[in-house]
């Protein structure tokens, strides 16, 4: 690391020296790998949740997959339209949360609570989706498949605590081999000349109930909302700007424009393919194998797109692990969570965020199994509620700005805003059994947090007086007392210390009443006495046996007779050479603080004394 | 608590004060409550040892229990006239750790090791055996026996944590109800009419494998050996005589004897009933239950023996509790284990000692799946080293005095030490594929940890100058460096003190390169140079998002300017009212001080600004 440089004057300061975070930064590309794994993977599990709806309603039902796609990639384009003014409005990130503080007053709250919910969801949603693709080619490892979760989720932690830079370098060849398979998969099944029937693929019972008849109004709008998970990581990039490297603004556009163009084509191509192919949901089989399967066959290419598809879904998780530290630490600055989310660590990543996203994903992992589909209805919920709210907050932008194309922007977050809100709609009601009542939930119980957080800020700020400029700091005597217990080296580095420090020092030892004690306190008083350091030597007796509470009282009737004085409680400790050997330490110095820091306000001055 | 005085001459040193710790400690009768449980506790699985070997030769080796039951009765005489001696020579403690201490030199390490390991397995056993007592009376919870075992053990630690006289008299009603209910189990039984055969009680197969002929030395000697564990637990008065009232040593002599003679009835009262009954061993079903239940029928009163017998047993784990804590105590003054096992906390209680026992025992618990066999032959091997150890101690200890009936006591001892000697190499090799070999490398193991551990405090020592008058303390220049990052109540207490403690004080502010901390930077500045506190304010430029290690820095760029300054880094934290306010800190603090603490030798001084 750079040394730092002490003089006020010549610190560079304002100008970016050559050793920033920015070689840490992502670009275009870079930023597309590592933020946009979230919005590929719902590839995976969007179309195959339309599917489940509309077998709900047999063969016809299957049939309208294409449209109900098409009116998803309609939304998708007004989403990627309204994310990239997004990005130009906050270019330092937040996304939802930063469009609904600025123009959505009260409501912020709210915004920023679906959007935690949504980077910890998709979290789950992805890892589970992943060990689902992999489960589908390798059957064996279904009943392993929590274990595959949680491994897999330690692995992306472990990854995002060495810094987001070096994870999307290692994340691009994945995502060129998932998204390169995916499009070669639609290639080929597009010009296949017979279409393959796939009922009976591995001898998986066939998941549609019976042959319903009418295709409802309410069954495709539920189809919709279902679909409308293949969104969910479209917001992102734009909750991620400070990644990017300079111009940030211009480069995270890029890769927005760039995402919904290949998801756009993507989605369109694998509804295409499910109409060609007759395709219906099976147990176990995710949509996306069958279909790997009946276009590739069932040779190598199929097992080697399969695992890139599993190893690619997994690692998507990392959107979220990019997403939530920064969202945590604008949060933070607003007092909203504790500030230790906006603490970074040494190499350029806020662990406490990181940390916190791997829990609680472990824990919803653990609740839910596994299964990617008791997971995907909760996510739903939270997505909506942000797009809703972000659009919500775009309409109001354009109504405060001037200029061409106002209307029509206007007009396309509106339509945007009216189809993520009826989906929420839609999605919570049609799931609220099935889990979305725990959104229902968390998303007010999370608002709450924010409130007594920041409630508590405010009132730590109150009497700190923070803003008013406070009293002179004025000298006062300074009274330090010693805790000591035998006469070596140690106990004369403590008193140098202590005399440095004090206008006045004194030495005391707690001693106990019996025999052996008493023979330590005589021996070390004799010592004392013959050693003479000009400090004296006071005997606190404590029937007892308790080192910390007697020199805590006798601090707080130091402090009761000279109100004045300022007390130093001065604990010297050797420091090992090694770190097994803290175990031999006795651990006096730590029972004295404790019961010090405790029962009084004396200072507590630790002096660490390394062996050499 | 009481206050401690801070008077030197005025302090009632050498006599003890009322409310010494003389009010928690133990007379004969709840010494013998609280530190005999052990031996009691072998009455359950002593005789089923011995039955359980002796049935390899069929009905004729059963035969034998009795004369078996009046050797090891021998033996135990032996052992209680020995400790009785050991408790008049050891007042302070310790046992045979003290004997071997004291007499021979080298191999008190290993009498050491083996008390450990005894103390250990003693916790286990007990808990075990008294879980096969609660399961014989109901064998429906012999699938959860391990549950019960690690929940009792957690009930023990938690009475132990409280203090140990505490749980000393909340012991004396179940121990009179055992010992009461064994004795009036044998009475009844000796004067019921007709013997009653056992054999297929509750329909469980008999144990006995076959008709086995001879009756070999061989077997005889394991069946000795195995019936031994009967006399586990005679140690522990002498190694926890400091604990009892005083006149201490009259009162810990008096309650070994009693211990004897009751153990002594016990033990072959019920070999009497086993001959008498004809008993043989029954899978899930003890000994003791067998014989309450022939001798008292299968009525309520079986069903209050069984069931006050695994009270008792289960609580007898708390032998150990009592004399592990005072073992690791001596071994810590004599530097064989960490310090900290010396230090004890407020109740009076080695909090340390406690802890360590309850958590090595619950592995053992989890590791032998609670079953009584596994662990009984190892925890007979290390009782046996012990002994053997402790009685050759003895002999020299004869050897090194003068008067009358030593030579006689010598014979004693030395008698002792061969059959202790012979039953610890018996079940040694009998046992050693069963789980001895455990004991077998885990002594060398411990002794070697001892060893390692003294050299390590030996160094430590010498470097620390132990036993040396140390350099007298010399009064240095004291420059005080307080962080600081904004201008509030906190920064003006800090600098108070700073300005208290320090012939120079200096704040410090880590900036880093990005827009916002820039802002915050010169906001810090402009207020600082109003308020003109009288203290520079030095900025440090950190490229990379670090706080401490540019703090730390700093601090050794300003020792090396002026080696012969102290330089001290001042904290000041808030300490908020409530602990789960706690999470709201900003951990800054913690950070400098961690990186201040890992790269310099500057004094730490951590200051808490209450928030009222």
């Amino acid at each position: 690391m750079s040394a730092p440089t002490a003089e006020p004057s010549a610190a560079p300061l304002g100008e970016e020296p050559p050793d920033t975070g920015e070689r840490h930064r992502l670009t275009t590309l870079t930023g597309l790998a590592a933020l946009s794994l979230d919005a590929m993977a719902s590839v995976a599990y969007g179309p195959e949740a339309i599917v489940l709806v509309l077998a709900g309603a047999g063969a016809h039902g299957l049939g309208l997959t294409l449209p109900v796609t098409l009116a998803i990639a309609f939304l998708l384009a007004v989403l990627v339209a309204s994310y990239r003014q997004v990005i130009a409005a906050f270019p330092d990130g937040g996304g939802a949360y930063a469009v609904a503080r600025t123009h959505l007053g009260e409501r912020a709250g709210l915004a920023a609570a679906s959007l935690v919910l949504d980077y910890v969801l998709n979290v789950a949603v992805a890892v589970t989706a992943g060990v689902a693709a992999l489960t589908s080619a390798f059957p064996a490892l279904y009943g392993d498949r929590l274990g595959l979760c949680l491994g897999v989720l330690a692995l992306i932690t472990a990854v995002n605590l060495r810094g987001i830079a070096e994870s999307a370098k290692a994340l691009t060849v994945p995502t060129a081999v998932f998204v390169g398979s995916v499009l070669v998969l639609i290639a080929v099944g597009l010009f296949r000349s017979a279409p393959v029937s796939t009922a009976a693929a591995d001898g998986h019972p066939s998941a549609v109930a019976g042959q319903a008849s009418a295709v409802g109004a309410l069954l495709l709008l539920k189809a919709f909302a279902a679909g409308c998970s293949a969104l969910t990581g479209v917001e992102a990039l734009a909750n991620a700007v400070p990644s990017f490297r300079a111009p940030r603004v211009r480069r995270a556009q890029r890769a927005e424009v760039a995402l919904g163009a290949l998801l756009g084509v993507m989605l369109v191509g694998l509804a295409v393919l499910i109409a060609r192919f007759h395709l219906q949901p099976v147990e176990g089989v995710t949509v996306l194998a069958q279909l790997a399967d009946a276009s590739l066959g069932h040779n190598a290419a199929f097992y080697v797109v399969q695992s890139a598809t599993a190893v690619l879904l997994a690692l998507s998780a990392n959107t979220s692990f990019g997403g939530l530290p920064v969202l945590l630490k604008l949060l933070a600055r607003d007092n909203h969570v504790p500030h230790v989310f906006a603490l970074k660590a040494d190499r350029q990543v806020h662990r406490h965020g990181v940390l916190a996203l791997a829990l609680v994903s472990a824990a919803l992992l653990v609740l839910s199994g596994g299964d990617t589909d008791t997971l995907v209805p909760l996510f739903a919920v939270g997505v909506f509620v942000g797009f809703t709210l972000a659009q919500a907050g775009m309409v109001r932008h354009w109504r405060t700005r001037r200029g061409p194309g106002r209307r029509g922007r206007m007009l396309l977050n509106g339509t945007g805003a009216v189809l993520t809100g009826v989906a929420a709609v839609v999605v919570t009601a049609s799931r609220f059994t099935e889990g979305a009542w725990l959104v229902v939930l968390a998303l007010p119980a999370l608002v709450a947090v924010f409130l007594a957080v920041r409630r508590t800020y405010a009132r730590i700020g109150e009497r700190l007086g923070l803003g008013r400029t406070p009293q002179a700091p004025r000298r006062a005597r300074s009274l330090v007392i010693v805790p000591v217990s035998t006469l070596s080296r140690l106990t004369s580095e403590a008193l140098t210390a202590a005399v440095s420090l004090g206008d006045e020092v004194r030495a005391v030892t707690v001693c106990h009443p019996d025999p052996e004690d008493v023979a330590r306190l005589h021996a070390l008083e004799r010592a004392w006495a013959l050693w003479n350091p000009g400090v004296p030597l006071v005997r606190l007796v404590s029937a007892r046996h308790a080192l910390g509470r007697p020199v805590a009282a006798y601090v707080r009737e130091v402090t009761a007779l000279a109100p004045a004085d300022r007390v130093t409680v001065l604990i010297a400790e050797t420091e090992p050479e090694r770190v097994w050997q803290r175990l031999l330490q006795n651990q006096r110095g730590a029972l004295v603080a404790h019961a010090v820091r405790r029962e009084t306000d004396a200072a507590i001055c630790r002096l660490r004394f390394r062996l050499r």
